[in-house]
């Protein structure tokens, strides 16, 4: 299976690349064609199929963009350790009661202060296609994670 | 002349949220409507009419992306902070050896090792249209600066 092998080898990298960076930006495209970003809490969470986890409200700007065109990019960067982190796929939202309840971490009350009980929480789904990382090795020029 | 004081105090009070900050992501569009971020050293310079400076070499990626699409989001984050900015507008190429001069700052050899001579060595003009930033003040809500 050397395909499942490769890609549970690329997920755990780029989980190793953002699993020490609390946020990150994620880019969408507004209906007026201009990108906008803003923060997103990580919960470091990528799973084997290559999908990164965001909570968001479902009524957020962001969503309603989304909705209007799926390209996003999320973004990572460590200044202190020289690392940059560019994920670009496609995010559709998702009201799974049980996959939040499988996902939620504590300190996503600071901005949900409802918990799971929020009636807005969602998530956000990013499909990833590629990553691109720079690090202090690889100085100038990224290296590239494509997944399949 | 408020227009002309407006503007100051809206590029003045950007100029302080990112001065901090070396590195931004900038985010382009590809020709397949992908989303990607790559690193750019911030020389922290926003004049007068609003445009952001960054150097770049002129046959990157990112140079031919904005050809086919000038629409770019530039992040600036901040996590000690607390601090995250989403800088919207559209990009353009400039080979302008003058202005080159005038923005040159010593730290930009790490990536254009020989400086001004660098044959490729252009500079990417941001035209501002709107920024949002979100601060240990401002919670989950972002404050907006447009710019005309």
């Amino acid at each position: 299976m050397t395909v499942s092998t490769n890609s549970d080898r690329q997920v755990q990298q780029l989980q190793e690349l953002i699993q020490d960076i609390n946020s990150g930006m994620l880019t969408t495209v507004n209906d007026d064609g201009s990108l906008h970003s803003c923060p997103m809490y990580s919960i470091n969470e990528i799973d084997a199929e290559g999908r990164l986890w965001f909570f968001t409200s479902a009524n957020s700007h962001r969503v309603s963009e989304i909705e209007q065109n799926q390209q996003v990019n999320v973004s990572f960067s460590s200044c202190e350790q020289q690392r940059y982190v560019s994920i670009s796929g496609t995010a559709q939202l998702l009201k799974d009661r049980q996959k939040m309840a499988e996902l939620w971490k504590p300190e996503l009350e600071t901005w949900f202060s409802q918990g799971l009980d929020q009636p807005d929480l969602a998530l956000l789904q990013v499909n990833i296609k590629q990553a691109d990382y720079w690090d202090s090795s690889s100085s100038y020029h990224p290296q590239t994670i494509k997944f399949s």
